[in-house]
């Protein structure tokens, strides 16, 4: 089962417990259709439509939803975004499972669009982090993409990234880390290192790092790496990153410049499903 | 498996992918042992401990994890809040999903403490609601009690909550609604029923309602609903909630509160995991 | 995926093993069609209908199950309840994990009839118990509504009853064991206490209990317990309940009578699928 | 996961829904320990002291459950069956899961022994059939060998078993029936085939089969049919089988006796779980 | 979920990790759709059709796979054997785990058929073993029979086959091995007993053994062997077969011969997906 | 649950069945323990021993496995390579999943062996491909490191690799492939892109690529692209290797040659558990 399924089924399964929506059972006839529509209510980027609509589909695999705009959009409040029809029990029972991840990803997305933004017409590329809620990490880099900011890796498999507490292990050799990283990798990922001062940037260089990355730094020490680099490697900068000091780091250089807040300090986006009368 | 086991492990999942930690794997030895300490960098409440802990459990059977404080504990910025002992690959493999998870409740329950705090003295509760984070419903009402408030319904199946959608069905039909829920839910669930008119709200307590729920109500119309009401029901208002409300509503002598913000906007709150150097 | 599924799915796989079905593998090509009815062979209370129908659909998703009766008729002996077109493997292999389902909840159905009889035209209520077969929990409890009596809690979650045991754990005193009930359960679930003498009794009501339950307690003792309670919260009587029994306690004037009984000890009914013969 | 623990799980979770048991949750401190003791109320055969251990430990890894009897011992009303010691909130979780599981297991174990006894000194065998309750295959099979009788197929794959609608697919032809499932199942099931004539005997006998099943035939014909079969191959006999008709059976020489009702009507055992007070 | 869709699913869980197929992801419109031809480019025998399919209808459910021959065909080198239209991205993403299947499952049957070709004309039948690839045991049993050899046991629980071990543990007791056997397994499944030489042999056929294995016995002592059951039983060789050992041993006149390299030493077969042009 | 376990469960699964070990149930005491030794009947590299021991643990979480040798070991025939010690039933459980999991991973362990062997002293690593048995890509890529030879991709998700199926997708546009895998895979991955022919690789070369990987080239085409490539980027070459063609590639100077067959053509390893007598 992929895992925004599994996402999807603890979500419905936390919610409806053992003995499911007793409300609707006791109210809504099994035979009653309803349709509904998802409203945006604050101006916002889409992003998550293929999750929204899977949560009406796991409840019923014939669920209808339309969504009217990419993920991507960018819609303004009080754009009607998607409609849903299926059986009334199941739009009353998913809208809230629904609307739970949707507001969270769009979140992200609005928030990543800001990102990205702020560094255009530069070099540079703002980056997400691994620092997503748990289960939403998929949605989570997908919303950043929506937004127009790029993924850093996916997760611990899909780069090498060296920190300081690896380096610990080895001695603290940068040389041998690297060394020990390029043997025993898979040979299409990339190695990156974090370096902590400018006395380490020059082993971590010539030691064939792809990326260097500049973690909590001071702007004058970030100028200085860069120059001191000179295009040899990718660099990145990472760690007290607001959208306000995005410009400032992108005309220092720097390729990447990575902020956990993308995915873990976006607000939920007002969104609301409006049930529409029966005809 | 329990929710919490599912969460972890979709975590756990999403962060490894099929090729695991490829960094650790390749500096870290297998037998290398580490120790942690988990340090508060702001003021909060503490809350999610045994989430923490059973990540690196998830990984290492007998990591062991000790908390200092208790859930519920108010602790400084540079508190030390717990310790980790476990290999240094479980460390460093867990850190990220460990801390994701704890971040996010902590900030819920010192969230719920500040709401908590703005109606101290009053008989009126603070009362979550289900929009909570999908697969962190366990861990967002212990969070919400962590910090002083109290939960609403956990999910669908503890409560009958019959909205206007579901009167709806049943034509509108107040005294119908509640005769329906009575009959077929089961005998230990209450029924709330929420009321969009002052119209509506004798029909509400005559039939038999345990609870009245006013939405979106001004300040004086939820007064007026008090004096009509005399006590014979519980009286929720929902919809438009801030901190700041607190005080006013609570005055008005309703018995719950529910704030959706409480699960759905906590900020993260800043805690880091400090690997200690080998003795 | 839901405790239907499971409970199908497990009865499936514990039937067929890992090598399938050797007998209709070997004999029935994969091609053939076939169609069966299904048969009531004693007058019974028909329930649990889905779940038959979905024991084929888990086999071959196509497979038409189509009842003439909805869950709650009564049916005679050698009535035609159902007909079921699939392959003819479908029905081979399915057949006796349905009608094992089947036959243990029309069973329950029919019983709990006749205990809803017993007491119609009183305002008292025939409840379930917890004490179902494992895996069976929402079968029985349809079955039991299906029938006309009514549910208890469906489980641990949707109600508080505090027990002897639960009363211990706080010295016996019952207004605290109340208050913390009311303090930590989610608010719309309601408190019901068991009272083990008329001496604990106007604790539990002073306390706030929604319900008292007296559990193995001669009739004498409940009226007077009836006649105490004075209509403040509503009664419940457990313990030793036959169907002989249940008109006596609805005279009393009690508002629930619970029967382990109706789910742990009906029998089953005799139902056959007859596979038609080939056209 | 085996059987057993999809099984418990399943029963678990159905119990405690999302929010789990907030009666224990509200009143019993986790850190309270308890003890219990299992008392027979009722004379019965034991069987299923694993799985009954197996509930609470899936709660709670160490809890210790000793079992002062083994499956298969008769033990009279009033006797302690077994001890558990756990966390007191293991326990009162635990009680009621484990306890619906013993019972029926108890149950078919007490009348396997009654249909044991009936054909005692004779070389006929009880068996059981397939007509378990959902997900209790393996507990049934275990009950009725610690009753004394033995088992039937598992299920449909440990043996052919080739029934009327089996035949109807290859036409009617009994030896082309023997011969395709000869040719298509693993070399080590044994290939019974049922019988619904006399006529039909001989060419199953001279066709390989190794078991013959007699199906709802009449004590006379029986006899005829093990004239007739003169020990060539074995004869089992079933349809319409009670505890009073099995010694007649016996009588006339056939192998096996097969009786649905020894796992699908035996009645539950009345046994529970008695908390000992604190010391 | 049946054993073939978990080991589909455990393969495309491995090859895509939680990121997923980043290549296609990149370059591949979702829109896209394609088709592709399966082309032999050996001369095999044809098995695993389904399961081929069945991975690309994980990915897509509508994924439409036609096999222009039956499990079990002969077909030349470049003969086109099935064809596949799907979305292009299912296409590419389940292209390799569709081949490492199906090219295991055509090598078993090409060698299941050559060794079938080895005793064609005798009784003698060659039967697989337990040895195959873990997650692969029903298609691997299946692969046997599409070549045209028999299948042993397809586990543990369909026959009991008593080895020296199980001997030892009776104190080498041969009758009462197998009277425990008869009194325990079910009554469908067989009895096999391995004998390590001929002085064993008088006791296993007397004893009631179905089946007589014997194991790792050189030719002549094959030939004793034979002659002194006269018949009685069955006789199955196993240990050191192969290919060309296969008329002696079906000349001896033994009715089975296993093979463990039938499932453990097949080669794969050469097979590829050819992607067709867009029109 | 990780995939080692889930592809141990399914093995054990699918040689349990429902029922289990029929044989062991009946005549090996649960009491029994049992020790053995697991001994190499060939000359082999060793590798898989956790998946080995694990098979055990998951029957008997205290099973003790000790391998005197670690992955990597070169042993010879006759050596005692590990011991266990368990109860016997789960030894005889046990056995045939564990060895017929090891007995695979050994073969291509041997068999990188001999490729990393032919290779040596130059600069060229011997490479896998995503050609493994469907399960087992972890234990095969962990079994090719232990036989000295390197990794490819882990799967689709750690690494970019342009087919010519994806370069249709876009125009065939080489330069437009390599832009959008960089403008949308995660930041750490590498881009690899297959070129056919020479005319290709330039464009390859200049757009960015961090790996050529040049497909069914014949040795002087292959040494043509070295020379134009002239270290601007790495090069692998693929398709058609053979453990003879080895040194010729490596003598061309190309940086990484994978072959198919180490992981889908390797022969099983000749090893056997021998019980131990009780002492």
């Amino acid at each position: 089962m992929d895992a925004l399924d599994r996402l999807i089924d603890l979500a419905l399964d936390e919610d409806l417990g053992a003995a499911g929506d007793v409300t609707t059972a006791a109210l809504v006839p099994a035979s009653a259709r309803g349709r509904a529509e998802l409203l945006a209510k604050e101006r916002l980027v889409l992003a998550g439509a293929e999750a929204f609509a899977r949560v009406f589909q796991r409840l019923e695999a014939t669920a209808a939803v339309a969504f009217r705009y990419p993920d991507g959009a960018r819609v303004d409040a009080g754009t009607v975004v998607a409609s849903v029809s299926a059986s009334l029990r199941t739009l009353l029972v998913g809208e809230r499972t629904a609307l739970n991840i949707l507001q969270r990803v769009c979140g992200i997305a609005t928030l990543a669009a800001q990102a990205a933004e702020a560094v255009r017409g530069t070099k540079c590329q703002v980056l997400d982090t691994r620092k997503t809620s748990p289960g939403m990490r998929a949605l989570s880099k997908l919303a950043v993409r929506a937004g127009g900011a790029a993924n850093h890796r996916f997760g611990l498999s899909d780069g090498v990234l060296i920190k300081d507490n690896h380096l610990a292990a080895v001695g603290g050799d940068v040389a041998e880390a690297l060394r020990r990283a390029r043997a025993q990798a898979p040979r299409l990922v990339k190695v990156e290192i974090e370096v902590t001062s400018l006395a380490q940037l020059e082993a971590a260089v010539s030691g064939g790092a792809d990326v260097v990355l500049l973690d909590n730094m001071a702007d004058a020490d970030v100028a200085e790496a860069v120059r001191r680099i000179a295009g040899r490697v990718q660099v990145e900068v990472s760690g007290g990153v607001t959208l306000e000091r995005l410009p400032t780091l992108a005309a220092l250089g720097v390729d990447f410049v990575s902020m956990g807040a993308l995915t873990h300090s976006a607000r939920a986006m007002d969104l609301s499903l409006e049930l529409l009368p029966q005809p």
